[in-house]
């Protein structure tokens, strides 16, 4: 709860969720200003001499964090200012962070619906990309100025971080830091569901939902890399002719067309391997358009997503919809039911490298490439994560720790100002609903300016367009 | 219901399930004698000439096949005499079978808990060797003079069986009838399971439950094919030497010891691969021994099978077991459940000579080798069964169609005569519960006799161990 804007983020403590105290304070984020004295004492007993040396330059050391302040809309998820620089334990690396990944479970943890995002306030951020910027004892396979993807639980939107260094990988040449940070989850996710748990082979068929979103993308690209494997897509049809340049066969508007008729049309018998991030009623229609010794790949629950925040109706459809089986179908059926979800792997030190070796091999190959859609500064977090949960993206959404430019802030200030004047004025809970009612209206105001300053983003993006398709 | 025994048949009609009409006629059993003309008629249509000329031949043409005259104990199973050659249809071949395996399916069929085989009287077996005896047109990859084994969903317990070309296998060098009856069924099953929904690669752990089983067995050789895997397999004390021989790293006595402790002090994390063939609640010890990216396979319940008749408190304590799984539970925990049963893989005949071929490379390599625990004759089914549903095997159970010696007849001759006159003397269903009583008490007498002749027959078995011991 350190960092400049802290007395802004207990006037947003809207949430009740907010208020019981952090089940886990992430080792990630920088130490508590008033814990500070703690801290020191604790680097102090591991490295005694140094510690003490260094703590004028720790206090001086600043660095920019996002921070999730509250379960609930793209506002939640608030830049910050953080001070002191983080202490590294044995085993432990310093990121200077270049660039960061956006998930689907970053938007589902801002709503309060992924249970491994420790209670707010808290930096979300499961990926990252960056240049080590010191090692701590006992790492010998990471150096000062590696170039690093990273892969944590959480804590990954600021600019620097401190990870364990088994959580880091070096950076192939050639990738960028925007296709690095794009690289963790998406890959490993598809990977190890397409590889492991659907034991891919060839001449075999594929669903994959959300085709042109960064695990679509994925799953495309490796299921490529197998003979003849058939991938039909969901997608919006706007998408379609990117995805079947990325290597779909048969992409699905699944908002005009039933995608099981559609691929029933072509694929009669059913499928060999469904991916499935939707959950609720899809997990059922998946089941039953599996071919014997077919396996359904659950890995999120996408459904329970609608509107900004958490919405009780889409949760409770879910769970009542919530795909249940017993044995003896499966027996009958021959299937194979598979949940995943890379957030709860953590342990998992040794399946995990092996997973991205294997990625990383095939893209040295030039087998796979990550494909961005858009990057987006720190202070465009909000708008960033709107996009991707409406979902108009093709690719990879990716933060940039690099300053936004003067211009561009110039939209941003006042509507930033107002907010914090807002919440400056009525710091008192009993006044929540009247917040909570302005706050909508604010909300309403930004988004009416936004398509206006995504086009101006896309703009921007236009010069690179050859570095982003595939 | 042609063959000799007809009368004693019907008199055994106890089962009501026996009673309705047989919902379909497995197409290797012999046309009813009643119904030989219309056989001949519809030969005739398609093969005119031939057909009026072989009516005398197929009539006069005999063979000894077993019949599940119902659902019940191990007396439901019955030699008959069987008169008319089978036609062949395009596409079809004409086997004289050598050997039969016995699997755990056919117990549970001979209790009605087996939806896979038609309503009795109908003859079982899955599997069979045996030699091509004549061809149907279209079959161009087998020829007369062929030693195959079979795998058909049922009916291969007999003499002659017409079966599918594409339900044949040729039998590779060197390797014997019994053997080859033991392969279709254990090996298939266990090859799926562990490398398709398995996925089995280096340095993982499998648990093998009833390791000394015929998929026991197949399961352990399979995962000694891949690089240090650790097999855990269950099995009573006397078969620990055998099965540690065959492969088994951690041998566990169940009916002394609990196996999820035993395993958890070995690999307290858990294991990667389970193989359930129990069903209830061992599922769900299963679900939880469950590694990360753990994969469950579940392809029985032999937890239901208690006693020689369907007992419906094992049956109803099974269904009230039965481990019904949330995708959710599966997603956070990263697991995967899959049942498997071969009898339900009826159309993928693809998949299934991929795996047969797989197998009978490994088992040229002299990777795999059947196991044989005993052969035995026809008439002595009911032993066989009670041998196997008792757990009293290591190995595969085979039955042969070699002619039974005259002086192993001796002793079943008497009690067969006692059973056959019991039932001439009391047709009428009204004695049904005298008669039932009756039967328990003859059984009871058989049980007694029981031991002296397997122990005859094992003596017999010791001129060859060689052959069998692995």
């Amino acid at each position: 709860m350190s960092g400049e804007d802290a007395p802004a983020q207990q006037q947003n403590a809207v949430d009740q969720k907010q208020e019981t105290k952090p089940a886990e304070e992430p080792k990630t984020e920088s130490p508590k200003t008033e814990s500070a004295p703690a801290a020191a004492a604790e680097a102090a007993a591991t490295t005694p001499a140094a510690a003490t040396e260094k703590v004028p330059e720790e206090e001086a050391f600043t660095y920019r964090a996002l921070v999730l302040t509250g379960y609930g809309g793209y506002d939640k998820v608030k830049l910050q200012v953080k001070k002191g620089k983080p202490a590294l334990k044995a085993g432990e690396v310093l990121v200077r962070v270049k660039a960061c990944g956006l998930n689907f479970a970053d938007l589902m943890a801002r709503q309060g619906l992924y249970d491994r995002l420790p209670s707010p306030p808290v930096t979300p951020g499961m990926e990252c990309s960056g240049v080590v910027e010191a090692v701590g004892e006992e790492v010998t396979d990471r150096k000062v100025g590696d170039k690093v993807m990273v892969l944590n639980r959480f804590g990954l939107w600021q600019e620097v971080a401190v990870v364990p260094a088994t959580h880091t990988f070096l950076i192939p040449e050639g990738m960028s830091f925007e296709e690095a940070a794009a690289v963790p989850v998406n890959y490993i996710t598809a990977y190890m569901m397409l590889f492991d748990f659907g034991n891919l082979r060839p001449n075999q068929s594929v669903l994959v939902h959300a085709a042109a979103g960064g695990v679509g993308i994925a799953a495309t690209q490796l299921c490529k890399t197998v003979k003849d494997v058939t991938v039909f897509g969901t997608a919006s049809a706007n998408k379609h002719e990117t995805i079947s340049q990325g290597g779909v066969t048969h992409p699905i508007d699944y908002r005009t067309k039933d995608y099981v008729e559609e691929v029933r049309k072509i694929s009669p018998k059913g499928l060999d391997i469904i991916l499935d991030p939707l959950g609720g009623s899809d997990t059922h229609k998946a089941y039953n358009l599996l071919k014997p010794m077919g396996k359904l790949i659950t890995y999120g629950t996408a459904n329970m997503l609608a509107g900004q925040k958490k919405n009780l109706l889409a949760v409770a459809k879910n769970w009542y919809h919530q795909f249940s089986i017993h044995t003896l179908s499966l027996i009958q059926g021959n299937k194979s039911v598979c949940g995943f979800h890379l957030g709860y792997l953590d342990g998992e030190t040794e399946l995990i490298t092996q997973a991205m070796n294997a990625i990383l091999d095939l893209y040295k190959q030039g087998k796979v490439k990550p494909r961005i859609d858009s990057t987006w500064h720190l202070e465009q977090v909000g708008d960033a994560m709107r996009k991707m949960q409406e979902r108009n993206n093709i690719g990879k959404m990716v933060l940039t720790t690099e300053p936004m430019p003067e211009e561009e802030k110039k939209e941003e200030p006042k509507k930033e100002d107002k907010k914090d004047d807002k919440k400056k004025d009525d710091k008192k809970k009993d006044d929540k609903k009247k917040d909570d009612a302005k706050k909508e209206e604010k909300k309403d105001d930004k988004k009416k300016e936004e398509p206006k300053k995504e086009e101006k983003k896309e703009e921007e993006k236009k010069e690179e367009p050859k570095k982003e398709e595939k």
